[in-house]
């Protein structure tokens, strides 16, 4: 096992929005996220998981990420393997918006089949691994092209092992996402902006009572309190230029007007009432790598659609006017070097880019 | 019939929030109200409705008016009803925010019942009238106490009486709402805000299809960009003094950012959004007798509680922060006065505050 994982933030709440089931509110009850996922890894010298998976070697062409543009963690993986420049090496499957409660489906492919798997579902990647397999279908998953096996699910590793395992792979420019000296602070702001955050606006739009609701809105916005006093003063969560914390909070605040202000109920202010957050959100945004992998039509989709138990009449939302997010944030003000001594990544890869009307 | 109501906005559109019914959505369908009231009139004259219903004379002490705090038809009544100082001949009786599919019930009074006349559900005042009256209970109504018998629940024609038939128990200093050389433009203007904008959140709501939806979404915005255009350069809607078009928009207006945005699908922009109608909202809040009407706390329980249909968790979010509501508009460089030759009313009338900790 290598160094980095040791200071992996540990999965220490309730986690969804990538995963299939049926119901996501449970009456009385607090959301909780199922927190097991396959932590097989991907590393340099094919060392195993932390609870003794089975190693991987990086390899090129070797891997899929499937990740679909909807889902927040997924989308760390598409924002980090495009800094990176992973494209050549690890390529990508996009299943659609919305799933039923058993998959993932890549119902946006030509014949409604990924077209390097030859699945239509990506429940068959899992179950080839592990027949019958029990828990949640979710997404990002990296899945072996040749077996056609599932790797991994484990999110929180996988952009991590992007930054550190896939070196040789990088483009040349590429950013230091997880750098070492910064690690601790990463870890620690990344520990609070999960819990809090990401998985906070889930606990407040799956809250199974009115007092599990109170308390979640209360935990969401003393910590969104915290953001908007530390981005006060600097332009980034950790250092002078973009990491990993980073692209983790960029994945929710994108979503969070569109979707999670009215169908989470995470409705104190919208992102764009808060200014340095929204400032914030808007220089990532307009940031090569950032932007350009927001589908705001897959977003309101999937949530609205897919959670057929809080907006059961399935309709999405025509708002909220998004020209915002295009406009000046001036933050260069704050000083910080985007991408350190490294450069900004090249265009979107031909057939990856977001459907025109779909973006900001 | 007083030539008053000749000029009155017909209802040509389908109108709910005030009504008890079991759903609010039919799939498909976009939304329709039920407009037919029980068109009974309060008039000098006793003079009959316009369907040939018997006549009933003003007098003080007679009557009362039930009017939920949370409903905005209602809110309308209990707003003319205190600029036009007519609490003493009129008094007021005011249902719980939530209610079940037959009935509004008086559940926040002492022992569960009104205190003047002794029933427990609206519905037993319409039965009375009219034993097993078959449409919607609604707010506002109107009970001739003695008989314990509904009068009228024909809300558009309830606050112009107020104005031109209740004239003798007007406060002095009362407000003229509906003054003659203008009835023409508030009519207009009535008639429109009416259609798009107080049913027009509600054709957003209960639409039951993404078609719907999306057509009534166009609708709503079209007529909200409308006001905030018109409302650039005046400070009122019709004239330079407040008007009974403005009592009606206000109405819809309090409840557009706590319900209407998230709960309604309204959300191209919050209210606070638009400045010249989130600054107009804000000064007729500011002036006595429309934000001292306000209860917020009734008002989300009513919407996100009753519409089993579009929030079956029944869970009320706890945002949006209202303290806005009290900062400074500048509407008064607009001119106007806001009373015109009129004074603004006193303190609300004790028992009838709206409870600590409801307002902004």
């Amino acid at each position: 096992m290598s160094q980095e994982t040791e200071s992996t933030p540990t999965v220490t709440d309730g986690t969804d929005g990538h995963s299939t089931r049926g119901a996501y509110v449970t009456g009385g009850a607090e959301f909780t996220r199922d927190t097991n996922y396959i932590e097989d890894r991907i590393t340099r010298n094919a060392s195993p998981g932390s609870h003794g998976e089975p190693g991987w070697p990086v390899e090129a062409g070797r891997y899929r990420l499937i990740a679909a543009r909807a889902c927040p963690w997924a989308n760390r993986t598409v924002i980090v393997r495009r800094l990176l420049g992973l494209e050549e090496a690890i390529s990508l499957g996009q299943p659609g918006p919305t799933h039923d409660a058993r998959s993932w489906t890549f119902d946006l492919d030509p014949g409604r089949v990924d077209p390097v798997l030859g699945i239509g579902r990506l429940q068959e990647a899992f179950f080839k691994r592990f027949p019958g397999y029990p828990r949640g279908i979710t997404v990002p998953a990296i899945v072996d092209v040749r077996s056609g096996e599932v790797v991994t699910n484990n999110f929180p590793q996988i952009t991590l092992d992007f930054s550190t395992e896939w070196v040789e792979f990088h483009r040349p420019g590429a950013p230091e996402l997880y750098p070492k000296h910064l690690r601790g602070e990463i870890d620690q702001v990344n520990k609070r902006v999960f819990t809090e955050v990401n998985n906070g606006v889930y606990r407040c739009g799956f809250a199974g009572s009115q007092e599990a609701y109170d308390s979640a809105y209360q935990r969401l916005w003393t910590a969104l309190d915290w953001l908007e006093e530390r981005l006060a003063g600097q332009r980034y969560l950790v250092g002078d230029t973009i990491t990993e914390a980073d692209v983790r909070l960029f994945t929710t605040l994108a979503r969070f007007d569109p979707v999670y202000h009215g169908h989470f109920k995470c409705n104190r202010q919208k992102l764009s009432e808060m200014p340095n957050l929204w400032g914030y959100a808007r220089d990532l945004f307009q940031t090569p790598g950032f932007g350009d992998t927001i589908d705001f039509v897959q977003i309101k989709r999937h949530y609205y659609i897919v959670h057929e138990d809080i907006n059961p009449t399935g309709i999405v939302p025509a708002g909220p006017d998004l020209s915002g997010w295009l406009e000046d944030h001036g933050r260069e003000s704050l000083g910080g070097r985007p991408f350190g001594e490294g450069t900004p990544p090249g265009p979107v890869r031909p057939g990856e880019e977001v459907a025109p009307g779909h973006g900001a």
